[in-house]
């Protein structure tokens, strides 16, 4: 475990990214007493008059004032930074991070995929960086304005160098239990690389067979061909994890199978990005989780095939 | 080899399916000399009023009138009888097959895939059956009107109880020089598996992908993603004849690829037959060779993959 500071009291927090992730949490975050600034760029305008408006599962709520800005230059130095852009816009963080973060703050990754957080660390420094999954159905309908559909809870973990379990530290607890404090469900976990994985167990056949077969999830799992795909799609998720030394259990698959089934029909967050004509969060999601799992000597055809087709369908989509 | 009788002199034909193939290859027959009888249905009317229209890089010609039908009953009975409708119609050859059939005639199935033969065979006795592979890029435009628009070549092969090599027979070397009298470009085989494999190094990969990923050929063969990918599938369609004990030479993927990357741009069979919501020649293509190779012990998972997203396709697609 590496030594670690805490953080001051009460942490302040920066969403990087106002769309239907940050700007969900960041509401709740916010609704709860502490001090969060937003950055924003389209949406700019709109929110620094109206503020944030959420429609949830959860109840609904209204922050008709937040901190709203569209330049990290004039942001305060957090205590936490909360990564929520899209990964394919990762190539702008550089300079948005130095000037958002307190000398003592951490960049907290609520991004999918595999294979960020050492791209911050380089930014930031080592031990300066947290992970987190998101279980969430949420959508943004229009600018400041969100929708969550389902779910909602977290999972974070302390991000140590090339994946290393970073152990639970005093800090790590800090944030956890002002998610908590906010209302959101959490786990704190002792090794990022596994709930990175076990996230990816889902997000890997239905965010790509989404895009490639233009499907929601109710039709993959009504189709038998699809179904029994995405399962052998999941098992090479396994696969990969244990070409990490990451062992998860077989069960995973069955529970994500049949929660996906009783889910209302979701149209997923990669579909969403393609229907749009935005870049596709394609090698977080699948092409660094497959380098990690060549690099563990782990082959993985099926994957390896839904990589190349989504990276075919993204060019001729945003050529 | 097996004891065959040969074939009466000259021959007579009938072709089951008088679309981009079995019109195309008839109209060449009959214009040699040959009587030749065309089964049509949706064309009928048209067809028997003005005859086939042939466009051709070998040369254009016009068959004023034909002899067209369009019930089975009515067909006199031939030496040989070309099955070239879509495999997807394969149901209605017990009831087409038998009275368009000389007492010592033959069935030459052109069809793509592996496969059929045995379910031919069931209909009009073993030793009957003869096979064939076309490397033709054709396409029926409007009734009676084909266009030809690149290669054309053939090879024809006996069919044997499960697939055993056939050798080389006289009235396989009758109906060969039938066709090379009509300028078609023909090879006679002694093995009708390893030249159904063979085509299928190009059939699956292309005609799969092409309706998965909505792509022309040369978009696929542009693209490095999809190209390696082209190239991963042909190599697992080699892995399949191996297992079952054909074994083709890996050079054929180089030229498959080369003679594809100089090809003009093509749209393919099985993506016309999507386009227009016709349902998909997938178990003929696709899930009888998986079914072969999966018997041999062999595990092809891309081509599995693929088997699984054209079901969800063609299910959409054709429910």
């Amino acid at each position: 475990m590496t030594l670690v500071s805490q953080l001051s009291n009460p942490r302040s927090y920066a969403v990087i990214g106002t769309g239907a992730l940050g700007g969900f949490y960041g509401a709740k975050l916010q609704k709860s007493g502490l001090d969060v600034h937003f950055l924003l760029r389209s949406d700019y305008d709109w929110v620094s008059q109206h503020g944030l408006q959420i429609e949830s599962v959860w109840g609904d709520f209204q922050l008709p004032q937040v901190p709203a800005y569209n330049n990290p230059q004039k942001m305060p130095p957090c205590d936490v930074v909360i990564v929520a852009i899209k990964s394919t816009e990762n190539h702008l963080l550089p300079q948005i991070l130095p000037p958002v973060l307190k000398p003592d703050g951490v960049v907290l990754v609520l991004q999918n995929g595999l294979g960020i957080e050492p791209e911050i660390a380089e930014i930031v420094g080592n031990h300066r960086v947290l992970g987190g999954i998101c279980v969430i159905c949420s959508n943004k309908i229009k600018p400041g304005y969100i929708r969550h559909l389902d779910y909602g809870m977290m999972k974070l973990a302390e991000y140590n160098h090339n994946y290393q379990s970073g152990g639970i530290t005093p800090r790590l607890q800090q944030i956890g239990e002002d998610f908590k404090k906010a209302g959101v469900p959490l786990d704190i976990a002792e090794d990022l690389l596994s709930i990175r994985w076990e996230k990816l167990v889902w997000n890997i056949p239905y965010n790509g067979l989404s895009v490639v077969l233009n499907a929601r999830t109710d039709q993959m799992m009504s189709n038998p061909a699809t179904r029994v795909l995405v399962e052998e799609i999941m098992g090479e998720v396994l696969e990969g994890a244990k070409g990490c030394d990451r062992f998860l259990e077989r069960e995973i698959i069955n529970q994500m199978l049949s929660h996906t089934e009783t889910m209302t029909p979701y149209k997923t967050s990669m579909k969403i990005d393609y229907d749009q004509r935005r870049p596709l969060e394609i090698d977080a999601i699948l092409g660094n989780p497959l380098k990690m799992a060549t690099a563990g000597g782990v082959h993985l055809p099926r994957i390896q095939m839904l990589y190349q087709q989504l990276k075919f369908l993204d060019t001729q989509n945003c050529p």
